[in-house]
């Protein structure tokens, strides 16, 4: 399959994943871009001049989506939108979302150079923020096309500097009244190809994954209050030992999430404790759990035994507990017609592949609720991601942009034959 | 016994400690000296003036402990020293240290005052440290005194902002050359004096403690690598969680510490995750281990079997473990016969009392290998210290003084009659 593959297209892609890179790079060989940072500016706008000399018609959004449109013939109401996200944690790699991005303007741009204009109209977007970086809160980008959020919602946010998510977008030469509203309502259907950041498909030697269910996620800080004493001068009997009874928390609820056996995993990655110092029984300690599973009655069941379980320990201590969930993201199933044509399409093209869930988020959770979606992997090297050393070989990062234009072909250019032979090889 | 105190005592008590804790009162209440510092400076000068006042011959040594002495009739090469220490923790209380040196000024004044010169040579001694706040070491007065540590051992050590130990020293007005070298081997004997920073007392409803034993404290460091992770795309099976490694360790350690029921005391006061983030797997946890135990037997078997789980629990999760003990102090035997005379004297005053170990360190336990030496305690309110909440009533503070002036009356005046009755009502 791979040999079957245009070098031409693995050239371009390498050197646009390089070229996106340098937006950014930082001293480790990452990337920074931060929702509306002057890299982040410089990378969208250097988007467009790319996506206008690939033959694209481009505009903004007024919350900073970038979209390069191909227009199709049968000018129907909707059309089909694919990219993923050019923003980046601090010190991320260079595919994540910038890979879905690249990988949708090179199958769109190559299957209207082969065939001409697409029936249905083809839209590659770069969304302007996905990963909660900057500002409290993620999918910016996906969140105002779909009506989760509007970009007046930005006045009560502020970055660590202290400043507003509004100053930031309108810094930017984003804001309401500069672009059109992000909202859409002419989505026939999202597709976002994205590195898996995760080891399943290279320990299970696939290239391909087409996505069943992202996670649902909830997350909670757990914080504990008992007594801050003299460590030589307290008798174990009388203390009320934060630290001990997070121990005995962390320790049972990471155990039972081990013996589920059902693809749920559950962290505990933050722990702090006050004051903190070694001859100090400490008073305070704080910790985060994160829970996730694609199905909410495993997400109730887990979550009620875990919470009651940490209630328990915490009267049998002495110990005050505070709970506090504050995220609470349902699972998405994503759209099942279109994961059938993928899983086809990459059986008939003899890819190996496998269906998975997504562990991680992604925009397409946000679209999975609001038109049919479809989420795509290809591997990540040792599973590292949100890191410098991010990375997935380019033949099957090019094996991702041939099956997207598959499924682009079979979308836009085939529609009559959407569970056929793909005419596209 | 309380209404045989002189009402006199107790307000000279009660004026001396509200003058001395207005050296480096905190805005809460609290009294910050650390060793070398401008309230440091302030307070040893102003203690050098009260004693002289006071009636006592007054002198500093090189690295800052001030003395001052009545002079004993019979001449002998060896005196008695009584006090304790001038520095505090950031944001302390006004008596751990302060009480014991003004204890020892008023009762050693007191007993000059009203029988004339002792037979034998009293001292006064507010030594310069004790706590280790500022500097990475601790006992740097009793240390000096006793030779387990040299004015020029303060060259190696910096504070936080990277002044050197000597350079502190010289700024302050001390250091080699400017006064008599510390070293002492003209000392009989040392008492001290001290509120006793646990419940024990309050919770047992006893004024006075002779102490038998300081316990040994071993502190380790325990880090632990594993492999930093994405928290959704990581599947359980496929971790190397730090934190949690860490939670099995805690919760274990401090639960077996518990069912010891030997006085044994063991606390995790501090814990701290890498990179602690809601959504990361930490890929390194480290903790901090005190274990405390008045015998050297037990410190060794519980420190074994503990640190033997650690590695065990390690080597099962994958997770590489290092073990630093960065202090292991051994346990001290007070002086037998001292403390003989101190119950006898209690029992014949009426006071309630109970013998005790204590699990804080102080310098009795630095002159403990180093001359006879004997630790009081009065009680601490709610056990609480190295605050500015810490509390003892005036009531017990007196009865200190008054046990103390019956102690040095016993040493000093009476030396015959050591195991005899007092003299001194």
């Amino acid at each position: 399959m791979i040999d079957q593959v245009p070098t031409t297209i693995k050239n371009e892609l390498h050197d646009l994943i390089e070229w996106l890179a340098a937006f950014g790079k930082t001293g480790h060989g990452g990337v920074t871009r931060l929702l509306y940072d002057t890299d982040w500016q410089k990378a969208q706008h250097a988007l467009k001049y790319k996506m206008e000399e690939m033959g694209f018609n481009t505009r903004f959004d007024d919350v900073g989506n970038l979209f390069g449109c191909i227009r199709g013939t049968e000018n129907e109401e909707k059309g089909i939108l694919t990219g993923s996200h050019v923003d980046t944690v601090v010190d991320g790699g260079k595919y994540d979302g910038a890979y879905g991005i690249l990988a949708s303007m090179i199958a769109t741009a190559r299957l209207f150079h082969q065939y001409g204009a697409p029936r249905k109209t083809i839209e590659v977007v770069s969304l302007c923020e996905e990963e909660g970086s900057r500002f409290p809160l993620s999918f910016w980008g996906s969140g105002n096309i779909t009506g989760k959020y509007h970009a007046q919602d930005a006045t009560r946010l502020a970055d660590h500097s202290g400043m507003s998510l509004t100053d930031a977008m309108h810094g930017a030469g984003f804001g309401i009244g500069n672009y059109p509203d992000a909202f859409r309502n002419d989505i026939a259907c999202f597709l976002e190809i994205h590195i898996e950041q995760g080891r399943t498909l290279e320990l299970g030697k696939k290239t391909w994954a087409p996505v069943s269910h992202i996670v649902g996620q909830r997350r909670y800080t757990i914080s504990l209050t008992g007594e801050s004493n003299h460590a030589g001068t307290t008798p174990m009997n009388q203390r009320r030992d934060a630290v001990y009874a997070a121990a005995l928390m962390v320790s049972h609820v990471i155990k039972m999430a081990g013996e589920q056996q059902n693809g749920l995993v559950a962290t505990v990655g933050r722990i702090e404790a006050d004051p903190n110092v070694a001859n100090v029984i400490s008073g305070k300690c704080r910790f985060s759990l994160d829970i996730r599973h694609h199905e909410v009655s495993v997400l109730d069941r887990f979550s009620e035994e875990t919470l009651a379980f940490c209630k328990e320990t915490a009267d049998k201590a002495g110990i005050q507990i505070q709970i506090n969930k504050w995220m609470d993201v349902p699972p998405v199933k994503l759209d099942q017609k279109l994961m059938e044509m993928n899983l086809k399409l990459a059986e008939d093209a003899g890819i190996p592949f496998r269906k998975m869930v997504s562990g991680a988020g992604h925009d397409s959770q946000v679209f999975g609720t609001f038109c049919p979606t479809a989420l795509m992997f290809v591997p990540s090297h040792l599973g590292v991601s949100h890191s410098p050393a991010e990375y997935t070989g380019l033949d099957e990062l090019t094996i991702g942009v041939h099956m997207l234009m598959k499924m682009l072909y079979h979308l836009a250019y085939a529609p009559e034959k959407n569970n056929g032979k793909c005419e596209y090889e």
